[in-house]
């Protein structure tokens, strides 16, 4: 995959003449913005594929000319940087100017350090959105870049790419992965009518876009309950590479072992969460079938901390949570939840409908809180973002 | 109370120097739409005032300039063109153009007609937003304005003309209120925790929202269990005369005589709905109080629909529910709801909470749908406003 796309391009003029005003500190004007933007919409591609490395773009501009693109593909691949310069040559790149939405690496990991490429390629000026998030590397790069005479600005659209890398920030500070809780509920907070039917409560768009979430995620999480009665995929791509895996909550191995999760073909990409209560000839079949199964404490109920811990160990930085109410409430109560994505249908079900968060509640002056994102029409329906208080996106971001 | 607000005002340049492209079929400019929405704020100011008329605005515009400015203050009170053509003279009014956001009365009602006041003024041309509702009257007064070779205008700023007067469009075709379902919830859908509390459930703005909405209304429908577990007043203003009156769902007549809506002084503003379950004693007290007594059906619990062609006699156009579940249930199933504002706070109570809707539910191919009319973020919490499918302002509104 060549990280040139296309010819030359040149960069629009209207994005260029757009006079915003320059702020001194961080000598950023409008053209590194629009510029960024584009870093931070490469990066993206590499979004849920990544892991366990955070997604990256990059983007090199001459003289208002964007002459290389990239973005990290997969952990072991080259980074963004390296595929921006990938058929650029050194005199192309001379005095040029490197815009990237995570700091360059200066450490020997998997593949060479980027800084040296940087070097080496004379570029003159290095463009950053979000620092590194791990407190060991934390501006060293940026530190080797600028002893060499490199010019550095930081911080460019710094809420875009840190917002961008927050599942791996919370992931490489505590080593478990970001939780996303997306629910598909009626405007009166039911998932399912009384018969737990819930297919589709909410609309083509919104389901859309729950596909677009799954693309950007290392494994969706679905309760037991939810797996038994609806039987979903949890798929985006007809392509098992591409899909996150399958993590079904299930102490006991209660799922049929003709669910589609098992026998849709993708069995490799299924993980049974169980707890020691799993027989070993059913944890057996399982394996059989492909899938893996994870023994996650030993109550009748599986350990979410341990669960999460496992996920972590396994280099999955965003885990997305696609219910049931049980589920959720339990990840809410033990404040695993780092977003929510609440699909609001305009329908009501009533009162003997399933309910989107299960069990005990809470009191009105002990109920959790969370900060709302941002609010928007999505087909018929609503999407509410939301993040719980104190565990805000910027409990993971370093200044 | 003057209509001319203050000495004659310049219409500002700056919406007088947009260009808009005009389209043929209206003949209506940019001015004319600054001009109509400056009415309609005006109309604004009587709303929840004027029952059993509809709130109506004025705007006297000549060679750019706001000579005259008016609004529908009460019924029997003088419409909005006379309140906009007081203190202005004929030598002023002359030429002029007459912004009205309802067509003019051709009818001698409990004041003389409109279209007479129009033409003694020389006013030359008639800018309309909303047609009349009524099909006796609707188009007369346009009709009549014509004949006498004054140049009308219709349907400028409709949407919002139309909007405006909903209320008194399903009165004046159907006798009954428009009724505005209106809850305060959890994201989960709850108006209360388990032990019956929900002081507060959203914040403050959205709770002045409220009070904002209460000032529009001309009654204010509780449910028994609101009415005694809140024992809110259901008042924004400390006059009584402007406050909306209060209806208390109260089939037995079980409410304490305590309750705010009996002891605040406002006690002539409430009424019991209660059915000929409510005894002779019982009946005699509330009313010594100098509330008053609705006996709407005779069975166990009140009968929604005799409740709602009562409020229409009284000439109670905009009915607001505020709850609780139960009503709010009854009202959705029997049809009765035209718009629906739900307050959601970004807080999760727990499926032990109240639930916003109460009872019986329904499957998920048979769910009452809606359609979503605006989402915004109301300080801390989400507003969602709707209108449900088939009972859409559309109904009251004629071409």
């Amino acid at each position: 995959m060549g990280s040139l796309i296309g010819p030359v391009r040149s960069w629009s003029r209207s994005a260029m003449a757009k006079a915003r005003p320059r702020t001194a500190s961080d000598q950023a004007g409008s053209t590194d913005e629009d510029a960024m933007r584009r870093a931070l919409a490469l990066a993206r591609r590499g979004e849920g594929r990544t892991r366990p490395n955070p997604p990256v773009g990059a983007l090199i501009v001459r003289q208002g000319e964007v002459i290389g693109e990239g973005w990290h593909h997969r952990a072991g691949g080259p980074h963004a940087e390296i595929e921006a310069l990938k058929g650029v040559s050194p005199e192309q790149t001379d005095g040029a100017t490197l815009y990237v939405t995570l700091e360059p690496c200066s450490t020997h990991g998997r593949t060479p350090p980027c800084t040296e490429a940087i070097l080496r390629s004379g570029i003159a000026r290095v463009v950053v959105s979000a620092s590194d998030p791990n407190p060991k590397h934390r501006g060293r790069g940026l530190r080797l870049l600028q002893r060499q005479g490199v010019a550095v600005v930081r911080g460019v659209c710094r809420a875009d790419g840190e917002a961008l890398i927050a599942p791996f920030s919370k992931w490489i500070q505590t080593g478990r992965p970001y939780v996303t809780l997306k629910m598909g509920m009626s405007l009166d907070g039911r998932i399912g009518d009384r018969t737990g039917r819930s297919r589709w409560i909410t609309g083509a768009v919104a389901r859309q876009g729950v596909h677009d979430l799954r693309r950007r995620a290392d494994a969706i999480l679905v309760g037991l309950n939810t797996a038994s009665a609806d039987d979903p995929s949890l798929c985006w791509s007809r392509r098992a590479a591409l899909n996150p895996y399958r993590i079904v909550l299930d102490a006991r191995g209660e799922l049929p072992l003709q669910a589609k999760v098992f026998s849709d073909g993708q069995a490799g990409h299924t993980i049974v969460a169980a707890t020691s209560a799993i027989g070993a000839d059913r944890k057996a079949a399982v394996e059989g079938l492909g899938a893996r199964v994870w023994i996650c404490g030993d109550g009748p109920r599986v350990d979410l901390d341990a669960l999460l811990a496992a996920c972590g160990r396994e280099g999955f930085l965003h885990v997305l949570c696609e219910g049931g109410g049980e589920l959720a409430a339990a990840l809410v109560r033990q404040r695993c939840v780092d977003e929510v994505w609440f699909y609001v249908a305009p329908r009501f079900i009533g009162a003997d409908g399933i309910p989107v968060l299960g069990g005990e509640g809470w009191l009105l002056d002990q109920t959790p809180t969370l900060c709302i994102k941002s609010v928007c029409q999505v087909g018929h329906d609503v999407l509410i973002r939301a993040v719980p208080e104190g565990v805000e996106a910027n409990v993971y971001r370093l200044d």
